[in-house]
């Protein structure tokens, strides 16, 4: 252990989840504590906040709030979709970012994200290596997608699957109410992995979830889906299909495609942005069955309902960061935090380290041998992997049967150079 | 009060809430303790489970599932949209609910529903009285709509208010994350009553909601809506807007037919079935902004979320199912259980009741006065009016951390004729 005093920004990057803020109350309420973290910042929008200077001193927030946002949805200093060019190709952003930590003499630096979050993450690490500036960089995971490398699951994950699992249920009891035929189909989000629209199958275990699930780990084949929902619905009058968003053909193409040429919108990470599927498939469906359909988009919804998470979640995704605070301040960096569980019928996680080079940009897809031969529905294996993870109760507290959610003061935190060195617009 | 010995039949009609099931038990439990009520029936799916003498013995139900449906979303029986043809014009059905009341002795009918349920539930009440067939008939008041006239607000109304304004919170936190522009259109169902639109601005209430609502009550002009929208996004960079599926322009016309036809999907009332209102805004707005915009359907969802129940609601929807039945047995007939609100600073709403013939088939909308002057928003007046509606927590229990709901053994009624009087195919 090597004692290294400076200043620890934290910075929140990719898709929001239930979680990321608990993230960042684990991470600001261990680092205050810190004797060896002189300041404590939250970066504005992630590693745009750093670059552009814009970044709040988390000291002068109300205890209480900081408390609250284990409880509150989303990223609450904002959140960034920004990839670093490689180094060898454009130097700038290291440089500035180098600058930046020379300047706030930063020495811990935290990032909370997904695959692409653990890049950047990985990115600065080396370049501060190579450079010789002595900073402790960590990776908090996190991503409802539940796809990151080397990690058991991923703080967000369980919350998004707990509010998956309950409205599929509620909308079970809603999609056979009449007597007439009905085929219902659930769009949930998973881009390549399938663990969010597997958590659907949470709901089958209950009693009251779906016939079908269809996740992007298996080749959509539309004939043999609509083979499969038709004969479904000869016999049972109702069926309720879950889809991935992600679910594509044999030749790679997404089936949201089919309606639509989406190719023209991409987001900055080149990825399609998806969405459109269910419609697509109920006007194919309707088409082909003639029955009454519906399709549901669980849409947003479904990574930001923080009154519907799950209590082991939260308290995983609280200790993801404080661990990540003590990790760094006992000497460790270059790594992300991440779960590890314990053999045993009891379920029980462990945190561990895994080096930060090892997680960027991989991608952890549902096992094929956790899904159904057909393709279409999960196996026992899936459900007692993913039942201990929505387990507990965790909520808002309320203010008039309202969610009282954490409301930050956000004080940007001053340019330390300003009075010391007065920048004269007359050169000398 | 004159006493009237025989069974009792409730019957659920139109879309389902998530404490429709709430009266459901509020009449069964009642019933089970009347000892004028010889029997308690539920008919399977409304008014066709009695033409169709297909209706559940509710005493052989477990009554802890029974104390479960308060907190089980759906019409636990079976729903249905059958509107009876006025009884000049063909008396079929009449004839054949009159010959299954006799034949069971049925001499309670309760029917829970909306405004077209009501008008069922009339035209059968009109119907025993003309045919000299002592019955009692209460209506029992339920919709997500809360446009039944002649009642304070309708149960159901409550907890899909609670649903709506919390996702509402919960998505303005998600919508605003990244630092680039963003507009959110929200589509809450609500035909021509914006009562369920209204409720996102308990979310404005509480800090974070929608910046724009819009009510079917005010006829709506796409390009003031274009440049209102525009100018709140050069101003702020984030909108929020909140829209009824039922906006129509001056001339009647739904926005949502701006892009489709929708004029081949009617329902059985002869509804135009609407959706898809999101979508066609998304498209409008995308072209007239360059903003990067996202459509949200609250779908089913809005009317099945048990889990965030309205506890004020899920009372008063017992209550008013009790009340049916006491009524009933002390010799009332022909009306609908309605609620009143008591003046004073506390809410307090007392059970009155109203003649059927008043409530049949009209429909309560906002008051324009409680509507803002532009008609984008919504007044002081409002909140007050709905805040007290969605106060105190109701949720199943839960098992695994997934909602417990109700499962009835659903035993049906044994046709009583048939072991007296046995049916030989030999005749005489």
């Amino acid at each position: 252990m090597s004692e290294l005093k400076g200043a620890a920004i934290f910075g929140q990057s990719g898709g929001p989840t239930a979680v990321i803020n608990a993230s960042a109350a684990g991470v600001f309420q261990e680092a205050l504590k810190q004797g060896d973290i002189t300041k404590v910042y939250g970066a504005a929008h992630g590693i745009k906040g750093i670059l552009e200077e814009k970044f709040y001193d988390m000291s002068k927030e109300d205890p209480y709030e900081l408390e609250l946002l284990k409880t509150t949805p989303s990223s609450a200093l904002g959140s960034v979709r920004y990839k670093l060019k490689n180094v060898e190709d454009d130097e700038t952003d290291y440089k500035r970012i180098l600058e930046v930590f020379k300047k706030y003499n930063i020495r811990y630096f935290f990032y909370n994200g997904g695959n692409d979050s653990m890049d950047t993450c990985n990115k600065i690490s080396k370049y501060m290596q190579k450079s010789g500036y002595e900073c402790r960089v960590m990776g908090v995971p996190k991503t409802i997608d539940n796809d990151l490398w080397a990690t058991d699951h991923c703080p967000g994950y369980g919350s998004a699957a707990r509010y998956i699992a309950t409205s599929t249920m509620e909308v079970y009891h809603d999609a056979r109410v009449y007597d007439q035929g009905m085929i219902t189909v659930l769009e949930i989000m998973g881009r390549n992995a399938g663990w969010l629209t597997a958590s659907s199958a949470l709901a089958t275990y209950a009693g009251f979830g779906p016939d079908l699930i269809y996740l992007p780990e298996i080749p959509f084949d539309l004939d043999r889906f609509i083979l499969e929902v038709s004969d479904l619905y000869r016999k049972q009058n109702k069926v309720i299909i879950a889809v991935s968003e992600g679910i594509r053909d044999k030749d790679g193409r997404y089936i949201s495609e089919y309606s639509a040429d989406l190719s023209k919108n991409k987001d900055s990470f080149g990825h399609v942005q998806l969405g459109g599927l269910a419609a697509t498939l109920v006007e194919i469906l309707k088409e082909k069955t003639g029955a009454k359909i519906r399709g549901i988009e669980f849409s947003l919804l479904q990574r930001c309902a923080a009154h519907l998470g799950s209590l082991t979640d939260v308290n995983e995704a609280v200790l993801a960061g404080q661990m990540a605070v003590r990790y760094a301040v006992e000497g460790k960096t270059d790594y992300m935090v991440a779960f590890e569980r314990a053999a045993g019928a009891e379920y029980k996680c462990n945190i561990k380290l895994v080096a930060l080079e090892e997680v960027a940009n991989k991608e952890k897809k549902v096992p094929r041998e956790w899904i159904n031969e057909a393709g279409n529905g999960l196996k026992k294996q899936f459900i007692d992997y993913a039942l201990p993870l929505i387990q507990g109760v965790s909520a808002p507290p309320l203010e008039n049967s309202l969610p009282r959610f954490a409301k930050l003061k956000k004080v940007l935190a001053p340019h330390p150079n300003v009075n010391k060195e007065p920048v004269s617009i007359f050169a000398k």
